[in-house]
């Protein structure tokens, strides 16, 4: 039986690699290729936090991830006339594993015993918004969450918030809701309204 | 004294050099570039293959794969007017290469006794392709092998070949010949008869 | 206290980011991507060295690298209409960095006591020049090392100065001048000279 973190963690793998199947086929990536960028835009983030953390990439004994981004492949394609249509829901899922694997990301680092909370709040960082990164590399593009919106700094948000409240509440779940809720608000608050970071003028530098 | 299968190592670490320093060569690289270029893609699929394995990089122990990354620039020079006319050769020398990363990279996982079959096809498939995606992440150009031709997909059928057939089997050296045989002829009917792998349409989403 | 080398570092480091923020500020980067793309670039180097050696990656236990790209940042923001003016004293620094970067990547790997003395010089090289690799992978460039100047080769050759002179002097401190004083020199006159490395013909390729 799946637990409520891994059904979360199953829609945020199934919305990331939504994400990167349809930016994909989009530049005509066959099928096998848009599967491969999907599937990186889902494990991608955990696996270079494992690759620093020196534990073994998560997805490696457990073919969950694999399932899930080849379910999303399918899924694309079965609705490709109607995907637009659901944009806000794949939003809200994407927003949901991008809360969730921070938390996971941040979790998994200080559970090693070994690094300062700021190495698990980059951690948590690269979790979330790292896979993001090597889609838009494999896609030839600048990485979209270095230019736009609010995305990466939302899961920082997240790990200073997950800080806070540690000090506060023994209760884990209550840390881990609050980190959560605090990425995820963020994110839909700045996509919302538009609100995203200042550019350093370039006309000068 | 080399082996057999170090000679087809050899001869597969030259082909990847080759094709990475002549797109290299066509960017206007210069030659320490181009020769980074070639090695990348020689070696870059077994290292990261390793990193996931959490094992030493087959290479930093053993100076061979920088020497036939070499031999290849040397030979990319002096045989520069002639290289077009020997584009089958090269052909035929990747594809060993191919066949051989993948299922060096798949007994290499088998070997540690703690991944998956799942898992050792995967790294099979890192070990043999790659290396190529790190090259046209060099050049700044989209993945070829996410858009064209099969290439990537040979590997995968080249694992579950090497998996059947050892339930067949007793007689590894069987095994790998099934294996490479299988990725061989995927890819050389693929190319000869132009068969792609279906693309999502973009229209649509 | 912060020792000499940790002094040298740091100017490293704060020049490196500074390279990284500039070229990303140039495209459009809102404050946050110019951060990670300047973190990136003084880091990526030795985290990939350290990924290879399979140790933990030198930033992860001691949060001066972050900081150092902090100020960088600051420092271009503040400086934005007088950067250009620096130039020299820009090149100057990377320079250190560059040379300095090369040693720590050459000694860290020869303290491992198990990888011949060319490993060495790879990491050292892959310290001090992979950072600006993955900043142009990031920026979606070509990688400028590729392709003009001498860069990685001069961390090649303060590789090979750091073998010869350590047959010569027992002391430590020699070979390190000797070697960040080849690499230092190299890079100086291929910039003031223009000297850059031959390219193979591409018309015939």
């Amino acid at each position: 039986m799946p637990t409520f973190v891994d059904i979360l963690e199953y829609i945020g793998t199934f919305a990331f690699a939504i994400s990167g199947i349809r930016l994909a086929c989009r530049k005509d990536f066959d099928v096998f290729g848009a599967y491969v960028v999907g599937l990186a835009t889902a494990i991608g983030g955990g696996t270079i936090r494992d690759l620093l953390l020196d534990t073994t990439p998560f997805w490696m004994l457990k073919s969950s991830y694999l399932i899930w981004s080849g379910i999303a492949l399918i899924f694309v394609y079965l609705f490709r006339r109607h995907l637009i249509r659901l944009n806000n829901t794949f939003f809200i899922f994407d927003t949901i594993g991008l809360a969730l694997f921070t938390v996971v990301g941040i979790e998994k680092t200080l559970n090693m015993g070994v690094y300062p909370f700021w190495t698990a709040i980059i951690m948590g960082t690269i979790t979330g918004a790292a896979g993001g990164v090597i889609r838009d590399i494999f896609l030839n593009e600048i990485p979209l969450i270095f230019r736009k919106e609010i995305y990466a700094l939302a899961c920082v948000i997240g790990g200073i918030t997950y800080y806070i409240s540690k000090q506060f509440f023994d209760n884990l779940v209550i840390v881990q809701l609050a980190s959560s809720a605090s990425i995820f608000i963020t994110r839909v608050i700045a996509v919302k309204y538009e609100i995203g970071l200042p550019h350093i003028q370039r006309e000068d530098n």
